[in-house]
């Protein structure tokens, strides 16, 4: 394997030996490949993309470069979800307690906020105490205890699918499906899952808006769990307007546990059920939808997924006193209300702009090294289709000071369009994607 | 300028401002900009391109990014003569002296062999003494004096280039026209032209086989100059066979010395004359092609061509005696006659192989550090419709020992296809090219 040669090959759209690229890329880990030699190569890829064959040799390349977990000793079907990242998404949040409540095992490795998007570690780390820093033998010992645990990636998973992030991230790679698809697939792959359900958000505010690529990305990724005996499914679930109404990682956290108390936003909750009624199914607790949702929707009205939270948080480190009194969570010391201003139907809550409003307000990080302020964020009670007049608030600002606020109040009333008549409104869940190809979700 | 954004909007096929571009290049002049963004960047560009604009920012920066020569104290119009690179490709030897005997002055900037063709200052190196470690003054200096000097690159001409091209090397991006072209143009606009003439080498020896993507990119060169006060028309000339006999650094020399005698192979005075009457038109010392080979024809045949010759070698520290016995030249020890062995035509003398097996007898680089051996080589007489039968000498080789001479004679026996009937010859000089198109070359 001589790299300029194996370079050349991809671009110019030949296939590459299995052998080839093992070579390239462990010259890569070793140190003994040149990042610049790297990064061309990304960028061929960006444009000829990895054939299935090529994307088996690289996810496997990359699962193989760290630990690979291995669950076996504990009972049942290991299950986890991965979402592509959105806007108020504390969903796994209320998900991962939900579906262990049911006796599924979770096994949830999750990231931080990245971009405008917030991150469920980020997230969990409001919680007073509470330690995402686990060791894998803790993972381990935790999901056998409690039927769940929720860990940060460790320097251990996927080792090569960081180093290659890294320098996508700065060469302007990052935007490929098969290596968005790799990149996600190793790290879950070697969390050693027998199933994973995708979250894949479409619309503004996701990383990948165009409904298209978004299907190619989970078609992609339940190739890659098939070949691993992982099942893997998708639901397409939108993000042109933020998930529930917190943005923010304490107000997000507030939010979860109204919704496993049985309450909070509608569009959170049906979400969540949806989800859980997936992982229920490749789980073996569910024979189909209606019966996967049916549990979820006891175990949230029942106090039994809040029992589970309460455990995870206990075992975790942090103070479970939360789920009673949500104060004890970090708060933002000025509030704001945002009143709509007009008559009118709301036609748009602009995720995205959201999302980048509340990385400013000191949510989420505009540098690698930046520090998150846990309480700062908003309410967004505006929704699509609602109709308000010059009075209603449609949302709440969470600031550290004053300034702050008025710039994340000018923010949200940038994001919200407001017009005379009603629009139409994209389904929270328009589809569902299995090895069998894409159909309209049916709850 | 942020650099992966910068990267994403060539990638996405976007224009890039000036400005922008102005910021990326001279970030990584100052070593600010990490090798790995700009092979990213390069091979992004190899997929999308880069249009007038871009193309003459480039360009710009490259010209100014090191030395521009000014030769505007010496009279007349400087021309200079590039190759895309050859087999065989002994054309600058008679070529500079022959015009700058007929009043044009010629500053003559060369490489070195590079792949399977050589290069013009190795091929003056083995003339005893020869300096082509000019300094540009004293470049500028013999310029005036003799009207001719032939260097090397020094450092000090577009080091952007310099530093581009060695990564563009080991990334797998060199195969696009408007980094190629940028990269000649550079080089040639900073010597202070007012003319260029590209002889654009054609078929399997070239660096560029593809007739189409050639002359693309002689349009592309021609675009340039013409931005800059520099015409430029281009000859596109056969290489799927080597050009002359000799294939080999004192081989070549001695070749070149017999075509500045008003002798030597036909194909080798022809292409020489034609490019010779471009340059004097573009001198302003003929009006036509008719005239310009007609001057060119008496200066190689009464003697003047070779007398400029004697001139420069002298100036430039050579043993001008090599004129008149070119036995001074290195000599290998070995020598090899290859027969046809079989009746019938010869259909095939493939240039990349003969050029590859004339780097394996040690005439070029397997590697940056190779040492040349100035002897060694071939002489190949056969030419493509050429009738022999099996006594017919083809090729002679040339030898460091016995081994290497039996191993170039069977790599000059696999590059000659001789078959029973006489098959089509491709045009020695198919195309000429100038900014009003491409048209047929009309001697």
């Amino acid at each position: 394997m001589i790299p300029y040669q194996f370079i050349q090959e991809k671009r110019d759209g030949r296939a590459l030996a299995p052998e080839a690229m093992r070579e390239f890329f462990q010259a890569y880990i070793d140190g003994e490949l040149a990042d610049y030699q790297m990064s061309a190569f990304l960028m061929a890829v960006y444009f000829q993309g990895l054939d299935d064959g090529e994307l088996s040799t690289l996810v496997d390349l990359m699962v193989h470069s760290g630990a690979v977990m291995d669950f076996s000793a504990i009972p049942g079907k290991k299950i986890d979800k991965h979402s592509t990242g959105g806007v108020g998404d504390k969903v796994s949040l209320v998900l991962a307690p939900l579906v262990a409540s049911l006796g599924v095992p979770v096994p949830m490795m999750s990231g931080r906020g990245l971009g405008h998007t917030g991150g469920t570690l980020d997230k969990l780390e409001s919680i007073p105490g509470f330690r995402t820093d686990l060791s894998l033998s803790e993972f381990e010992e935790l999901l056998e205890e409690n039927g769940c645990a929720l860990i940060g990636q460790t320097e251990e998973i996927a080792p090569l699918d960081r180093k290659l992030y890294a320098l996508r991230d700065v060469t302007g790679t990052v935007e490929s499906i098969p290596l968005i698809a790799s990149s996600i697939m190793s790290k879950k792959l070697a969390e050693g899952l027998d199933g994973l359900v995708i979250d894949l958000k479409t619309g503004s505010g996701a990383f990948i808006p165009e409904l298209e690529r978004g299907l190619e990305l989970a078609e992609t990724m339940i190739g890659i769990g098939d070949r691993y005996g992982c099942e893997t499914v998708a639901l397409v679930t939108a993000m042109d307007r933020p998930l529930g109404y917190a943005v923010g990682n304490a107000l997000e956290v507030e939010e979860a546990i109204l919704a496993l108390q049985g309450g909070g936003p509608d569009d959170l909750r049906e979400v969540t059920i949806a989800l859980a009624a997936e992982m229920l199914i490749l789980g073996g607790v569910a024979e189909g939808i209606e019966e996967g949702r049916g549990l979820a929707s006891a175990a949230l009205d029942d106090g039994r997924a809040l029992e589970k939270m309460r455990e995870i948080i206990e075992a975790q480190g942090g103070n479970p006193a939360v789920l009673d009194d949500p104060a004890l969570l970090p708060q933002a010391p000025v509030r704001r209300v945002v009143e709509a201003g007009r008559k009118g139907y709301i036609s748009e809550v602009n995720a995205q702009a959201i999302g980048r409003a509340a990385v400013a307000l000191g949510a989420g990080r505009a540098t690698l090294d930046a520090v998150i302020d846990p309480g700062v964020g908003f309410h967004i009670t505006a929704k699509p289709g609602d109709e308000v007049d010059e009075e209603v608030a449609l949302a709440t600002v969470y600031a550290a000071t004053s300034e702050a606020a008025e710039r994340g109040a000018a923010a949200v009333e940038a994001a919200i369009t407001i017009e005379s008549a009603p629009g139409p409104i994209p389904p929270l869940i328009p589809y569902r994607v299995t090895r069998d190809g894409v159909s309209e979700y049916q709850a």
